[in-house]
């Protein structure tokens, strides 16, 4: 067993990679919301001058791409690699954020996991020495996503009060060999897990059993407990996934009441917004922790956050062939101080 | 610069991981080309008992992984990582793979360059340190690739001379921190390339530039001329990509003529099978590496091969919108000795 792993879904970083520069761009809703003041920019429109919803998912991704390797100070010719994903089928609007930016390029899926499972490949390519500068980034848009999962918008489909609402937004992270943090430290991978959730309007529940898997699996790798974070942090369960979550890791012997919340859940105002469940996404996630987190992170509110980026492997034509949903969970732990 | 990286695309491996296990199942078609002694399966139909193509698909690239991992003599629990996608939406082929195998999971879309993105990854993770056992793999499915990307078969649409047959398969390769190869030394990996194809039955010519540019790349990187290697084998560029990867290379200096190939060219009989351009799709590279390539190395017929897997990322609602087709092009270097 190599010496960077420390469990069976776990490894530490030996040298962690620093985040050096984030940025998040938000759909007007978004910007609405109660985090506004954490983004980097928030559109008038969510076509943004584009012909289309997937062309203007792009120009998100790809403004928010630029603007973190700006902020990190650098050019695009400084990237040694950029991982990222997306929610649309052949991702893309990262593809074509790719094609942009001319950075050797891996393309992920990890539906709405894909934040954290792309920090976790570049944080270890960084640490193993393959590269100096990586980008992380993922995106999402309501308007593409909702006609290529549920229905086109035209239809004016009515919306259970368990669905949730994508969000609009992208989020890019620069980490660094070297530079003064936030670090990732420890990675802990995901299993796909599935209890058989068919309902396409209830992601939150699909995805909780795989959230609780990685968390319960990164506290017993690790031997940290709950209180050793300021914020553990899903990415798009919802309040229904919420409540799986809470109750089933009581039953499992942690107690998250104190510090957990969840990207979705935090994104939007649920009395004033009319998101029922809450947001989701890949951009979820992507702009909570780039925007919110990170910056919090830096006036040193937080010092040690889990971001578990959770997803919904959700497939149309596979959910019409009578299969369930799987759901896997990513976690990437992300310290103030390295210890 | 850390001082695994030997070039602006290209890292060498340190402790270059050993491949342990291969494992190729083909469909019917596959199995009766040319290459049909080196595959582990040969399928007598094409759904395998399933419901669906893609349920099919799913079923062969799991029994894929299956059987490298018992060619390794290993179990699923000694793999620490899993790196795989395929062409379907979601990528349910790798995604429900991963449900029933219960590893941790890293999926990817890179299109039909996968293979050469999964070992990419892998291979780094690997030498990195972060594990001693993971499994890289991919597969792609005729009949449900069909229906996606162009027409339902059902409409007997009359094929184009340039397009190429999507090969039913599935390849995985085992690699491993220790062994007695062959062993992946050199990763060079692909920017997205678009020179403005827009024809879906030309792939080959949408890929073609990002092979090109990569294999030039890797050259410049490594020091390398076509010379040393024994062969250099591309994924599906086909007859009509062939053509130009070799005139351009010409261009760029480099004489392929007496060491090239490509799977897509060489998994099937061009004059009994009535493929027009070739084979194609993830599966393409895969059950090609997995089973030809490996098998050859293993018997010392070829001791070194560059593998470059080559993916057009074409998606049927961006190419309706006015949209070009990107290619990209992922280079491995695999070595019978490590020098």
């Amino acid at each position: 067993m190599a010496m960077k792993r420390i469990g069976s879904q776990t490894v530490k970083m030996s040298n962690p990679p620093s985040i050096i520069g984030t940025a998040s761009v938000v759909g007007p809703k978004e910007g609405d919301g109660p985090l506004k003041n954490y983004f980097d920019i928030i559109l008038e429109d969510d076509l943004w001058g584009q012909e289309s919803f997937e062309k203007s998912e792009s120009k998100i991704q790809e403004e928010a791409i630029k603007l973190a390797i700006t902020n990190a100070n650098l050019s695009p010719k400084d990237i040694e690699y950029l991982f990222s994903g997306d929610l649309l089928n052949q991702i893309i609007s990262s593809s074509y954020t790719a094609r942009q930016l001319e950075i050797p390029y891996f393309g992920l899926y990890g539906a709405c996991s894909t934040m954290a499972e792309s920090l976790s490949l570049g944080a270890m390519i960084v640490d193993g020495g393959f590269a100096d500068k990586v980008v992380c980034a993922t995106s999402s848009h309501f308007s593409s996503a909702e006609r290529q999962f549920r229905f086109p918008l035209e239809y004016g489909n009515q919306r259970k009060f368990s669905s949730q609402w994508t969000v609009t937004g992208a989020g890019a992270t620069v980490l660094s060999s070297t530079g003064n943090g936030p670090y990732i430290t420890y990675i802990t991978t995901g299993k796909i897990l599935d209890l058989g959730i068919k309902d396409v309007n209830n992601m939150g529940g699909a995805m909780a059993p795989a959230a609780i898997d990685t968390i319960s699996q990164h506290f017993k790798d690790t031997g940290y407990t709950p209180d050793d974070y300021d914020l553990i942090i899903t990415g798009d369960l919802g309040l229904v996934g919420k409540k799986i979550l809470l109750d089933l890791m009581k039953k499992e012997g942690f107690d998250l009441t104190n510090n957990y919340s969840d990207c979705g859940i935090k994104i939007f105002d649920r009395a004033e917004q009319d998101t029922h469940a809450g947001g989701s996404g890949c951009g979820c996630a992507a702009v909570v922790f780039n925007g919110y987190i990170y910056k919090e992170m830096i006036k040193g509110n937080l010092d040690r956050v889990l971001l578990v980026a959770t997803g919904a492997l959700h497939s149309p034509i596979i959910t019409l062939q009578g299969e369930s949903i799987p759901g896997i969970a990513h976690a990437v732990t992300i310290d103030n101080l390295v210890v």
